[in-house]
C-alpha cells in the first residue's frame, strides 16, 4: 500500500515538472527534430554529424559524461551517469537519433524537418521514430534529476545513428564496447502500443535482411516495335523472377526459406495477444487484411511468420505520357522479415543463390544483399525487468499491461543484448497510425508526456525491486 | 537502256547539287533539330509550335502552298505543289517532326537538342526519328526544283506533330481533309532498312495500343515491418497480375488475345525475307534474341506474331540505400503491338477486362488505355508504286531492293491510306542501330544524302510509270 502511495506521489511531482518545464522541453524537442539526420543517403552525412553533437552537447548540460563513439558509418553517443553507485543496478537504455529518407516528399502536408504542432500531434519525420521515443527518455532523466537531486539507478545510454541502414557501424563496434555496454539491464525503447490507451512491452522482434537485384538485358534502351518479341524485356525477366518467389497462398517458394522456422512454446503463446481488429486496420490505413500467406492469422503473419516483399521496383519510362521503349535494365528492392531462428546471412545466401540460378534465359541477373542486418529477438514474459516496467506503465496508463510481438527489426538488439549481459526489455510509445517510414510522420503529445513518466517510474521501480 | 542512261545523269547532277548546297542544307537540317518538339509532354508544346511554324516558313519559300492545321492537339504542317498540273499523278508524302522524350537525360553523350556531329554521324533527338526523314524528303523536293526548275508529279506533304503520341490528333482530323488528302499514291516515310548497303520497301507494320495500370493497396505507404504479413504490397499484387500475362513459353495469356491473328498468304510470305543474324543483332545491341514467343523465329516474332510488353514499372522506393515501405500503390505501363486482323479497340477492351477481373484480393486495379492507338498495315509486293520506288532505291544503293516488315507502328498508316485512296508505300532509310526512342539518337549523313537521291529519283519514275 506505502509502495502504491509513493507511487501516485511521484507521479504527481512528475506532472507537474513536465507541465511547468513545457516551454523548454517542447523547444528542444523540436530542436532535434530540424536535423535532417537521414542515415541511408550519403548527402545528409554532416546533418547526421551534426545532430549527434547536439546530442552530445545536450547530455553534458545534464551532467552526463559523453563520449562521441567514431565509426566506419555515423557516430555513436554514449553517455553515463553512474552516480547512483555500485550498489544499484545499471541500465543501459538504447536509441537512435538518425530517421528514414522522405520520398515522396511531395505528400507531406508540412516540410518534414520543419515541425508543426497540429492538433497535438507533431508533425515530422523522426517526431516518433525514433527522435521522439529518445527525447522522453532523455527527459525522463532529467525530471527525475531536478525533482529528487538524483538518478534512483545507474544510466548508461547508447544513441545510434544508423538504425534506419542495417546498425552496421555500431554493429561493429560492439566488440571493443564491451565495458562500456556492460550492464544488469537492457532497455531498447523504439517499438508501439498496439491501441494509444493500453500500455505494452514487446517480447519478440522480427529480423531483417536486405538486398537489391537488377536485371540486365541490352547495352541501350531499345524500341519496343522493332525488338519487341525479339529481345527478353528486363521488366518482364525481373516481374517472373520476382513473381515466383511466392506462390498463390503467399508462401516463400524459395528452397530451405522455412527450414529453421521455429514453432512458439505454449508459455510464449499464452501470453501473448493475437486479436486483431480489421475493420479498424482499414480505417486506418486504407489497407485489407489479405496480405502474406494463408492459414494464419493477420498478427500471426505479422508477428511470428517471415516475409518477403519487394519495397521497390523501377524500370522503363513511367513518366506523363508514354514511351515504347525495353529499358536496359529493371531493378528491385527486397526485404525479408525473419523469425526464430532464421539466420540472416544464410537467408541472404539462398535468396542470392535462387534469384541467380533462376534468372530468365537471354539476361544478366545481379543480386547485391546490403551489408547490414537484424536478427529475430525473443524475450521471457517471465522476466524480473519485463515485471518492473510492467507495473510501472500499469501506473502511469491506470491500465493492465499486454505483451505483444512486433513484425518490424531492430538490428542491433540480438548482439547490443549479448554484449550487455543483462535481462532485456523493449518498449515504446509509438502507434502504428504515426506513418513512420512514410509522409507525414508524427507523434502525439501526451505520448511524450507519458513516456517521461513511465520512463521515470520504471527507474524507480528497478531500484525498488533491486533492494 | 536509255531510261538507264537518264537515270545516271539524273543521279550525276543531283549529286553535284547535294555537294553544292551542302553547307546550307546541314546548317538547316541542324535549325530544325534544335527544337525540342516532345509530343507527349504538355510542357514542350510552345516549342511543337516553333518547330511547325518553322517548317512551314521553310516549304513558303520552296513556293509550296502551306497551311497550319489547328487540332486539339499539335498543329499538322501541309504543304502542296500542284504545279505538275492535272495530268501528272499525285503523291502524298507523310512525316511527322514531333519526337520521343529523352528521358534517360544523363546518358545522352552531347545534349539531345544540340545536334553534333561526330564521324559521319548527326546525334540528337529526332535525327532520325523523323526530323532526318522529313528532311531529306524535302531536300529532294529542292533539289528536283532547282536541278529542273520544277516538280515532276504533283506533290502533297503531310507533317504531323503527334505520331510518337498516337496521332490521335490527326486522326481526328481525317474526316474534315478528304478532299486535301486525296492522291493517287501515299509514300509514308518512316521505315528503317535492314543493312546499310541494302535498300528496303516495307510490306507490314504492326499495330499499337498502350495502357496503364495502377494497383493501390493503402491509403498511404505503410511500414514494411509492423505490416508485412497483413496487407497486400501492389507491387506484388502489380508483378503477379502482369506476370501471369505470359506464360512459360511467352505466349500471352489474355483470352481471345490471338483470335483474330491471321496466317501469312504464301504470296506473302514469299516475297519477304526472315533472315537474321543474331550475332550482329547481339553486337549491336547487347541483348540476345531471347524474347517472344518459343516456336517462332526472332524476326517472325518481331514481324508478324503480336506482343505484350511492359515498358515502364514504378513503385516503392530505388533510391540509393533502402526504404522498408510497403507503397501504397505501384503503376506499369504496357503496350501491345498487334498483326493483321487484330482491331486496336477490341484488343483494350481484352486487356482492361483481363486486368480487372484478375485483380488480386485486397487491391483495388485501375486501367486506363490511352486514346491513340495504331492499326496493323500490309502493302502488296505487287503495288506499281513499289516497284516504282524499288527501282529508284535500287539506282542509288546499285544494289537489288528487299521487301520486309517492320515491328513497330506508324499510327496513322491505315485511317491516311482510306482517306488518301491510292497505293501505298512505306519506306525509310533509319537502322535499327540509330537509337530512335533510347539516349544518343543519331542519323548517318550518308543515309541523308542517299534519302534526297531515292526520293527524288522515285518521282521521275513514278512520272515515267505514269506516262
Amino acid at each position: 500500500m506505502n509502495t502504491k502511495k509513493n507511487g501516485q506521489e511521484n507521479l504527481k511531482k512528475m506532472q507537474k515538472w513536465i507541465a511547468d518545464n513545457r516551454k523548454t522541453w517542447l523547444e528542444e524537442y523540436q530542436t532535434f527534430l530540424r536535423f535532417p539526420s537521414i542515415s541511408s543517403e550519403p548527402h545528409y552525412k554532416q546533418d547526421v554529424i551534426n545532430c549527434a553533437q547536439w546530442l552530445s552537447d545536450y547530455l553534458k548540460e545534464m551532467n552526463f559524461e559523453v563520449e562521441l563513439w567514431k565509426t566506419n558509418g555515423h557516430p555513436v553517443v554514449f553517455a553515463s551517469n553512474l552516480r547512483a553507485g555500485p550498489d544499484k543496478p545499471t541500465l543501459l537504455i538504447y536509441n537512435h537519433y538518425d530517421v528514414q529518407p522522405v520520398d515522396p516528399i511531395e505528400e507531406w502536408i508540412s516540410p518534414p524537418f520543419e515541425p508543426q504542432i497540429r492538433d497535438g500531434q507533431v508533425y515530422a519525420r523522426g517526431a516518433q521514430d525514433n527522435k521522439g521515443q529518445c527525447f522522453y527518455v532523455i527527459q525522463a532523466l532529467k525530471l527525475l534529476q531536478d525533482t529528487t537531486g538524483s538518478l534512483p539507478i545507474n544510466i548508461k545510454l547508447i544513441i545510434e545513428g544508423e538504425e534506419e541502414h542495417g546498425s552496421t557501424a555500431l554493429a561493429e563496434l560492439l566488440p571493443q564496447k564491451k565495458k562500456e555496454l556492460k550492464a544488469d539491464y537492457l532497455a531498447i525503447v523504439d517499438l508501439v502500443l498496439r491501441r494509444p490507451h493500453v500500455p505494452a512491452l514487446t517480447l519478440g522482434l522480427r529480423g531483417l535482411i536486405t538486398l537489391d537485384v537488377v536485371v540486365e538485358g541490352s547495352a541501350t534502351d531499345l524500341h519496343s516495335g522493332c525488338n519487341g518479341g525479339i529481345v527478353p524485356n528486363p521488366i518482364h525477366a525481373l516481374i517472373r523472377l520476382l513473381g515466383n518467389m511466392r506462390d498463390a497462398n503467399g508462401s516463400i517458394t524459395v528452397p530451405g526459406f522455412y527450414d529453421d522456422v521455429k514453432d512458439m512454446s505454449k508459455e510464449e503463446r499464452s501470453a501473448v495477444s493475437f486479436e486483431f481488429d480489421e475493420d479498424e486496420f482499414h480505417k486506418q490505413t486504407g489497407a485489407f487484411a489479405t496480405g502474406g500467406e494463408t492459414g494464419f492469422s493477420p498478427i500471426e503473419r505479422a508477428w511470428i511468420r517471415p516475409t518477403l516483399e519487394i519495397n521497390g521496383i523501377n524500370g522503363g519510362y513511367s513518366g506523363t505520357g508514354f514511351k515504347t521503349v525495353i529499358p536496359a535494365k529493371a531493378i528491385a528492392k527486397i526485404s525479408c522479415r525473419l523469425v526464430p531462428d532464421q539466420e540472416p546471412e544464410k537467408i541472404k545466401k539462398l535468396l542470392k543463390a535462387y534469384l541467380e540460378k533462376n534468372a530468365p534465359a537471354g539476361v544478366k541477373v545481379k543480386v547485391t544483399p546490403h551489408s547490414g542486418h537484424g536478427k529475430p529477438f525473443r524475450v521471457s514474459p517471465n522476466a524480473a525487468l519485463v515485471k518492473a516496467f510492467a507495473k510501472a506503465f500499469e501506473e502511469v496508463f491506470n491500465h493492465s499491461c499486454e505483451f505483444i510481438y512486433e513484425g518490424s527489426t531492430i538490428p542491433i538488439t540480438v548482439e547490443l543484448s549479448k554484449v550487455c549481459g543483462g535481462e532485456t526489455i523493449l518498449f515504446g510509445l509509438g502507434l502504428t497510425t504515426d506513418q513512420i517510414h512514410a509522409p507525414n510522420e508524427h507523434f502525439g503529445l501526451d505520448r511524450l508526456e507519458k513516456g517521461m513518466l513511465a520512463v521515470a517510474l520504471g527507474l524507480l521501480q528497478l531500484q525498488i525491486s533491486k533492494n
